[in-house]
């Protein structure tokens, strides 16, 4: 087992059948190299590929089952959201993966421990591990635990800035393309102004909405213009 | 149930807990444009996306079990030989699935029941909807089926033409490029010849090989050389 790494397994709340897959997952294709006459070593690559499509379909199936209002091209942008190299090396750091991965010399001297795209591969790696080791379940919810911050903030960003797009979104389904924004007044003193919008689709208002800015007051719009298009969950 | 399913799920070896996935499955978008009164008409975009994401990971895992000496990029590639457009349209194909999906009269006019891509799609919610409807091992056991003939053609064409590339990613790992192959010798008559070739790496012969074609002659000697570098499998 690597040094420290039951630390690691406990955060992870998980204990390895097979530890030698932990090994391998945290095995950089560098110290491979490096030790080229030891047959028996492997890198974390071929793990690498298996975490990859399991983190796409455990991250793909909570937006799926988190809101059957969601298109698919918004599901697929929500997964883009957190499933990124940047996403997964800072849930790589806060499980401290840089300091268990088996580095070449020359890896480690260039700060290979400190690379985001070495971080995140080296916790794709980990997740193929342990699904190997296990079952879809059992990874699922370790994923859903290390990624809970980043799905929150997605879709925390999703329910907050989102209803302009989906109205977009929601008409091209109808072949309805023509959305335009209107500023109808605004109202109030300079430091306390109220502005009122509403949104018209080929020409007929389907919505009207007022708010602090010209931005939220055309968000309220497009809600209410979603409401009024029966979407559900809005 | 849509029209002649029951001919389709028998193939499928298949029964529907929710019988209502099989028909949004079965529901392709410019059906639900047509029909925008019925609120509760769904169309198969976000199974599709489920289904994308399942299919990739059953193809992936079935190669990394496969062959523990494949490594990563070999993984993508024979995983994209299988998962594209054309094979998905083949296994809908001999499904007959385009003759149970529900079209938009213009799409269908259109020749939509006949379209590549809307085949594919269909296949891939028509996966994502088992899946829902049971577990990733149900759905396992029918996707390998589906596709054996398409996964065995991808295998055969692996183990039939791949020494040489495969023997470049080797040496890649190690830092070694410069690869060279020599046709040493050719014998006897022209409608009879034996060719005989060697593999150099950075200058030194690792293998031998010779075939009754030249190109045969140098996957020898590349299969030679693998054998040479410890390969297993090989």
């Amino acid at each position: 087992m690597p040094k420290g790494a039951k630390e690691l397994l406990k955060k992870l709340e998980y204990d390895f059948e097979n530890i030698e897959y932990l090994d391998i997952a945290l095995t950089h294709s560098s110290f491979v190299n490096e030790h080229i006459s030891k047959t028996n070593n492997v890198s974390n690559e071929r793990f690498e590929f298996l975490g990859d499509a399991v983190l796409d379909l455990i991250i793909g199936e909570y937006f799926f089952r988190s809101d059957e209002s969601l298109r698919e091209g918004k599901l697929s942008k929500l997964r883009s959201e957190v499933v990124n190299e940047q996403s997964l090396a800072k849930v790589s750091n806060e499980l401290k993966l840089g300091s268990f991965i088996k580095f070449g010399k020359g890896e480690l001297k260039s700060g290979g421990n400190q690379r985001e795209s070495i971080l995140a591969d080296a916790l794709e790696a980990l997740i193929g591990a342990i699904y190997l080791d296990s079952d879809l379940e059992t990874i699922t919810k370790i994923v859903l635990k290390l990624f809970e911050n980043i799905l929150k903030e997605a879709e925390s960003k999703k329910n907050f800035t989102d209803y302009k797009s989906r109205l977009q979104e929601n008409l091209q389904q109808y072949n309805k393309n023509v959305v335009e924004y209107v500023l109808d007044k605004e109202e109030g003193p300079d430091n306390n102004k109220l502005f009122y919008s509403s949104v018209k689709v080929d020409g007929e208002v389907v919505g009207c909405g007022s708010g602090k800015t010209k931005k939220k007051s055309e968000q309220i719009a497009a809600k209410r213009a979603l409401l009024k298009l029966g979407e559900k969950n809005v």
